[in-house]
């Protein structure tokens, strides 16, 4: 079998010890593994942020990868932990809604609630499920543990509301989703919506009193500090400035309704 | 033989282009090696906090793993580099007591001093051994390099004075250790100490004018916004805001005076 | 054959999905890579300091690695993909002149266009090039594919001026390059020239109205505090404030005149 990889994609800040934990805890159970960080730097307990983040990414990975996600304000709580299958993407996280973004994906293929303690490092601290249930779950698994062991399937997972853009006619109503490090705001309405309305000179993209004339093809199409809308590099549409920052520019954050037409 | 880990705990920040100079040379002489960051973000030259990050992540790891320390105040000094052995971890650090505290912990099975050149990488700058001493000796070891002849054995090391919480009766005396990516505050008391004292709903746990009744289980047991104390994933006593920041509601540092009480 | 590494540098900040996203192409590729992350921290679109960054870093890795840089300000524009052999590494980046510095290292062995868009990843986003052509490719590489394959050759490549320190009889006019992560600055005045100046102790360094007297050895020859010059690890001439940030107390950044002389 070729090499696995786990990622690990949490809110502990950059240079956390709490990351190296789990790595040597991973590491200790499986030598062989490849470990990829996504991100530490969601914001501190952002479930919604965490499940854009792991939406944008998991899809890259190699068959077979296994993401922990720790973003979990309900830690030594009764929530549960889950192992779920998607297509041929595996997944440990708390049961908080942080995977159900991706659900809207792929195919659920299992969902497990992890019981066997066992398979667990111990004592299991109350603050600290990452290291102590997740990563020797996810190492256990990447050695073949048979998936059967962790724990009794599920039916149910929780949740969160995914708001999707509304279509009314020649207008499309949606919403800023995240911001990302170079300050585009990156929204909900994908590069389908936006090609059904008509010719992209003709789009018209409006943001907390902003209008945008046009969807250009790539930041490089415009003048240095231009604010502009493209579709991004996950098919959604964006605004941004070229070379500057567009949610500072606006003023705007996650959540803002944008407005997009056709003159 | 199972592949070997190499990790690095430096203060270059994040991103550092010393930090990759370290691995390329690592990499170019042990090629099968992992390298784990476990934080590049310790303060600049303060070795204190740097032997407190080693002592929360190194035992996790597998035996034989290899921890470089580079916080390194005295570089190109005559202060010495070492090699030593804890159990079954080895580092390479500077002799300035960064391992000191890691000492208190396992048996110190061998201290060796980098002498021998011909183990280094050449011309030597005189302002960066992590890349030309230390990371090289660590490369080599994974290799299966001789202990011996790495340098000659010595009885004695730098040691920091690491202050015990000082036990008085019923009433515990301890300090602010370090303080979290999440704010949280982390003691120098041990949950041994606090079991001691009796019913964790009687327990008391004062600093900086704030009093907290109770130890909870974990961050979930109470409302957003609560102050609470309760042990934490290193078995240390610690106070935390739920979702919160509790080096800033307290406006308190590492070594403040923390008092535990039974009422 | 060993295992083959790659290397990542690029403007997209730290804890990017961006980043995550790149790795699992490659990893999907190329299970057997190691991924080395050199820095996410350039300034964004700061080609310069990109260049700066590779020529302090590249040569310290093995033979045959591949250095993907994606600081692109003309993503998506018709500027090209390049992929260039100096000496026994590989470079894969756009063709904007981040690789000039570089060249004036070692041998120019190829230099191809990346054309062939069989080897890259569909459909490619005109906002990420990083992802859908760069990693494809470098991956590709990795595993054995036929550099004739990438595309054609070319013999012009875009380059930047890298202004040389002017040697005027005892005098030196240098310019600060760039500044470290500790506040150090880095000049383009190489430690051959300070040498041939004189005795190191009768060197005097002007900059920005401040005088240093004497090239001291390293940063710990002085009391914590003092501004000191000094030759660092990439023999380079900088200034630093031991245990301090140089930058901060001269108030003097990228492009400063450096004056050295000897008394």
């Amino acid at each position: 079998m070729s090499r696995r990889v786990i990622t690990l994609t949490t809110d502990f800040g950059t240079g956390s010890p709490y990351v190296a934990e789990m790595k040597g805890v991973i590491l200790s159970i499986c030598p062989e593994i490849v470990i990829v960080d996504i991100s530490h730097q969601v914001a501190p307990q952002d479930v919604r942020q965490a499940a854009l983040i792991l939406d944008q990414t998991v899809w890259r990975f190699p068959d077979g990868t296994i993401h922990i996600c720790v973003v979990d304000p309900g830690v030594g709580t009764d929530r549960r932990i889950v192992f779920v299958q998607l297509g041929v993407q595996c997944f440990i996280a708390p049961d908080n809604g942080v995977l159900s973004r991706l659900m809207r994906r792929d195919e659920l293929r299992r969902a497990l609630v992890l019981t066997q303690q066992d398979l667990w490092r111990h004592p299991v601290s109350d603050t600290f499920h990452g290291r102590d249930i997740m990563a020797p779950a996810a190492a256990r698994v990447a050695t073949g543990q048979s998936l059967e062991r962790l724990g009794p399937a599920t039916d149910r997972l929780v949740m969160l509301d995914w708001p999707e853009p509304e279509v009314r006619g020649a207008e499309i109503d949606g919403r800023v989703l995240t911001v990302d490090s170079f300050g585009n705001l990156i929204t909900n309405i994908g590069h389908d919506l936006v090609d059904r309305l008509g010719n992209s000179a003709a789009i018209c993209v409006r943001c907390a009193e902003h209008t945008i004339r046009g969807v250009v093809r790539t930041y490089g199409d415009r003048d240095p500090g231009t604010l502009v809308a493209l579709i991004g590099s996950s098919g959604l549409l964006e605004m941004a400035v070229v070379q500057g920052h567009a949610a500072q520019r606006l003023q705007v954050e996650a959540g803002a309704v944008v407005t997009v037409s056709c003159a």
